[in-house]
């Protein structure tokens, strides 16, 4: 297979991602302190600035790093070579500025002005246990701001693959902007990758999400809980029934596991990497469609795309933080060569 | 020996600290990074507020984390168990809030309220090279305002040890508040210890180091550069002969060959503890003199302090950032039982 898998092939970006801009602050903590605070291991909540205030001052000392789960898969392109582009909004202070450096400073275009008033910048609680799961307390802040005439259609329209994050849902003007942009980008002959992000976020936005997956989307990025919540099912093997054929590609994640890549009638089953030891699951998902679109753009086989993907999901979960501090490039050719 | 170390054994803190309050922002960088930027490597460099945007600009992605000499070296007794204080001025801005969270986090007692006006809270770009050297350009911001009146002498007056930074002579007006809290503590019945911090720190301000060190200083810290460098000299041993005798104590560390402790005409020889790879040295000395202060304030033989400085010293070089993540009180049972 070849890049004439895009039909502007031309286009001067590779992969284009829209979703909220966040700074992660990164805790080491106990199963007590998720339990004492009522929170879901594994998932995602949202919470209002007050709620995330208090939740901070009961935490650990931290570790702030740029996050945002479609900024993270952008990153994780721009590390591997990709042009690749990110449309998020922060505010214009100090954890901003930090968020911009950093998807700049890996080579992401990042030109979102940033909302010179209300809420601040997106901050995201990540509690990471010691079985290295990660357990989120998202303050969406500025990053709600972000509306569709803030949107540059102008890089939507020039990039192969639009990506999206399904936590864009949990904001109403954000998921104006995400369909508006998906019509641009499809008219202009490039495809829609969609990430399913979190099973409570797909409780909360089923019926949409459903929509999409049928017709709207090219790619679609799960993993088990996301997929299975998706259906209303239990079964791995049922939902994969249920999504075959409805979108050009699924590629659905099943932590140590491995993938299980679809299309058409294909299957590709996709071995998980073990790179180290198992420190922070955060990013694994959003580096495996950073690892999986690399490819994908770059016109290589579905199988390969899914390896690279995994390679890249390896690594992150062996240190803190959803930014791999090691050279993507190095790995890939170390371990698909 | 016993606690009758101190005249002050009743005391309510083993350890107040005065230092510069913050955020550190790590990036890994190459050799050539440092090179093109005019950066002497493993010291610290003084940047304005211009300088150091220029600088972050130029940088790679980082990762955010509470810092300041003084201020790891207490937030590593209090890991350690000790009771702890600091002393240092924030803004009242996103980074402020960090720094507060993470040295209260830890148990230190930090009370200095936050300036509401004037420069930002202090940041200083810590560029870590593939051979764990950390080189640090520091912008001093809201941390200067540390004026006199600011000192909460109560809490000094209420510590076994004041332990202080050298980098603090760096400005002006907390080289004044740094004054009046050794003589506040020492007539209390306290100590004061004092960390040389830095071997330009001390090309800077030898004159005022050395009165200090003949007679004001009861703990002294300093690694090999500096020690060196406060006495003129290329020889570590002749700076050995030159320090015996100025102050009760001087622990003075020197990287992989580990730590000479001198008191009188006692000299103990302590070895480096290697707990895994070589990551990034940020930390090192601070965690040292935690360590080391940790065993002072508890009254153990002076051996043992530096082997506790050792093994503190030991866990932080194998991770990114100034701040153990591992749990510091296990790994001295594991190593000094």
């Amino acid at each position: 297979m070849t890049t004439s898998r895009f039909s502007n092939s031309a286009a001067s970006l590779d992969v284009v991602g829209i979703g909220n801009a966040i700074v992660d602050v990164l805790v080491q903590t106990g199963d007590a302190f998720l339990e004492s605070h009522g929170l879901t291991k594994g998932a995602m909540a949202l919470v209002d600035e007050e709620q995330a205030q208090i939740l901070y001052q009961a935490s650990g000392a931290g570790l702030e790093t740029s996050g945002g789960s479609a900024a993270n898969t952008l990153a994780g392109l721009a590390q591997l070579g990709s042009r690749a582009g990110f449309i998020g909004r922060v505010r214009n202070d100090q954890l901003g500025e930090i968020f911009s450096h950093d998807i700049r400073a890996v080579g992401t275009r990042f030109d979102t002005p940033a909302a010179t008033s209300g809420p601040s910048t997106a901050r995201c609680l990540i509690l990471v246990t010691p079985d290295a799961q990660r357990t989120m307390c998202t303050y969406l802040g500025a990053s709600v701001q972000l509306e569709p005439e803030d949107l540059d259609l102008s890089m939507v329209r020039d990039a192969k693959v639009l990506y999206l994050e399904g936590y864009l849902w949990d904001s109403p003007a954000a998921k104006r902007a995400f369909i508006a942009a998906a019509e641009a980008c499809r008219d202009s002959g490039g495809q829609v990758a969609l990430s399913l992000s979190d099973g409570f976020c797909v409780d909360r936005h089923r019926d949409s999400f459903l929509e999409l997956v049928n017709g709207h989307v090219d790619v679609l990025f799960a993993n088990e809980s996301e997929i299975t919540s998706l259906y209303g099912t239990d079964s791995f093997e049922s939902a994969l029934e249920q999504v075959k054929g409805c979108c050009q590609v699924a590629a659905l994640t099943r932590s140590e596991q491995g993938s299980v890549v679809l299309s058409g009638d294909q299957r590709w089953d996709i071995p998980a990497y073990r790179l180290g030891t198992l420190i922070d699951t955060t990013g694994a998902g959003d580096l495996y469609a950073g690892g999986f679109l690399h490819g994908y753009t770059q016109g290589l086989e579905l199988e390969s795309c899914g390896r690279i993907g995994s390679v890249c999901a390896g690594q992150v979960v062996t240190q803190l933080g959803p930014r791999s501090q090691a050279s993507l490039p190095e790995l890939v050719r170390q371990h698909l060569s």
